[in-house]
């Protein structure tokens, strides 16, 4: 069994600064989640000084969200400089298959950076093995913004499977897939997680959030990033099913829940995490 | 009488793309307020893709609140695109008559795009009636920055409805004035709305808010869209009351009303929604 | 003993409406606590129109947080505009000395702009100072991004005093370093302020919300900024003090406790204010 645990506690001692070339939709949101595990956030965009920040942190986030002509430049830029620095890098293609503007933007960073982890919503992940493949994208892939348009279940998980791990050995990189069950892969081990609550789909930046969260542990766990991926993705699922009690208790609503799924990150010890966290190997 | 409730119904249905372009103060906000209300939001503002991004949508949002030279392109492009699909469009003049680039935005928006609704409050609404009479901006005009310097009440509300149906006439747009009661009118009908609480004018965005809101409802209610609107304004103006009850119970302030301003209309039924509107045609 | 209450009744009674020029990661928080306290917040960072809307505002904050190419021509535009017509401007110089491009805005900033406050933690505080000298950065002058790599405690408070004093004499602005102690001098009277929270450390942007609330303090008292500061830095803390209690009385985290911070400014009277204050002038 992995030590989920450890790499929480890792991240609390390690207290990596991680750079995010982020979106303005989440970007507090993303900032608080990774002070509330314990890690620094810097959100710095401007191609004058990425390759500075990023050179002074622990990980860098890559986030195409309400990406724009000036700001890809800085991704490549702080892509490139945090391969040089040999630190984790993670790609988060928000909305990918939504415009050419972001399939070209997700190409360009796949061919000229190397990410550690790739993370996005079934339909993302799909457009992004069709982008690598460079096939047309399949009309079965559609895109409904930065939301999923496509459903993962009972039916079609083991189908999942097999692209994720197909596209994590094609680019070398460990591939998480967001959904009613999350899916983690580095092409070889794969890993099914069942936490989380359907609530967060009712707010915006959960994938965001869950993005830092991953750069911020597999900044701290530089020697086994496919464990420090599967504890984010069981960390923040543990801490969305908890804010929804909270919720509850307090009788508020959505917006109420985004602030209380950040608390329950904060609130989480290393203890209490394990026993709520369901990730299992699989074949 | 109009059935409101079904207006709220009709986003709940058919979960509206809304693509927005709009300030980066109150953009999670946007996001959050459309996921409470069963639409899904996209923000995008690079003038690379906002024509793809819109395209895919089913309303356009467009706010100028912290627009700039770059973004001012994308919203005319976006604008037009809309218009061409025939996709419903929102102005939300925020601050016009603060700078004269907020002035010159507005004209040349207005110039170039069929807007579906004009949102604005009072200050902001007789600025925009001034610049389409291409009449030097009045004197007794003043502008407070984001904030109505301009107030309505007894003794000028016939008046305001008269300027709101003059311009909604002229350029052929719903006009929605936020104040202690909203107006909105598509120049031959008219509504007072008597929902809404003062701590909505302690937080920042609750115009903004109902900009994305208004949206989403047009969206989802092509055929009518002065009924949409006036729903989404009572939405909110009912959420805010239900908000004032939670921030007193739970002996908070403002920026934890802003969250139940949210949270409110995430948990409003079409049931309890329609019990508490308070919208009254007038002539 | 000065009258830190009557500082904050003058901003509830003059409302200013106060420009800011700062990051997009917590400009919607700065735009919240500024209402909270009584003030108006406008964003607007466009070359185009800052210079206009500065004019008709009542102090200037400028923050780098996530300065690029197009936002340090606007805070170059705005602040000698401020100066022109003897409105008081903010630097709150985020992340300085994490990229040569900070450094050199901030020096660009501090040749161009007279500044009535500087404010940042001791890092970026002593940065400033390096900068000012024309010296090398010390070595002992570490980055940690946008948090203090350098701790102020009793063992260095002195020191302190003597750095904040200098610099303010060199530049004739007030400093306010902060910190578990906060510090602010005009380079003659110095403060210390007891109040705050470490939970003010768990979350982002509580040194700019302070930023933002200092500039609506100096604007409503122009003829005493030393003290307007000191108020500020004050009300912010001993909102925090109170916000936690809030959050232990909840049962949630450093999310919720960024809401009940700007909460508890919006619900201070200046009667319980200046018996919580705890600001203490030294030599």
């Amino acid at each position: 069994m992995i030590k989920l645990a450890n790499c929480m506690k890792k991240v609390e001692e390690m207290k990596p600064l991680i750079h995010n070339i982020t979106n303005y939709v989440t970007a507090n949101d993303c900032a608080n989640v990774l002070l509330a595990c314990g890690a620094s956030p810097i959100m710095a965009d401007d191609s004058g000084e990425v390759e500075d920040i990023t050179s002074i942190c622990s990980g860098l986030n890559i986030n195409i969200g309400t990406l724009n002509a000036r700001t890809i430049t800085s991704m490549l830029l702080a892509g490139r400089k945090a391969n040089k620095l040999d630190h984790p890098v993670l790609l988060d293609p928000v909305g990918v298959g939504a415009s050419r503007l972001r399939n070209e933007t997700a190409k360009i960073l796949l061919d000229n950076v190397k990410f550690t982890v790739i993370r996005g919503n079934l339909s993302e992940i799909k457009i992004i093995a069709s982008l690598i493949e460079k096939k047309k994208q399949s009309k079965a892939t559609k895109s409904r913004g930065v939301d999923s348009a496509e459903k993962m279940d009972a039916n079609n998980l083991e189908d999942v499977v097999i692209l994720a791990k197909e596209l994590a050995n094609k680019i070398g990189s460990i591939v998480a897939i967001s959904g009613v069950t999350d899916i983690v892969t580095d092409g070889k081990r794969c890993f099914y997680i069942k936490n989380g609550h359907r609530m967060m789909a009712k707010i915006t930046g959960s994938g965001c959030m869950l993005s830092a969260l991953i750069t911020a542990f597999i900044g701290a766990n530089k020697d086994k990033p496919l464990e420090a991926t599967v504890a984010a993705v069981c960390l923040l699922g543990v801490a969305g099913e908890r804010a929804f009690f909270k919720m509850k208790e307090l009788k508020t609503g959505n917006s109420s829940y985004r602030n209380y799924l950040i608390d329950e990150v904060c609130k989480l010890t290393p203890g209490t995490f394990s026993n709520y966290a369901k990730a299992k190997e699989v074949n």
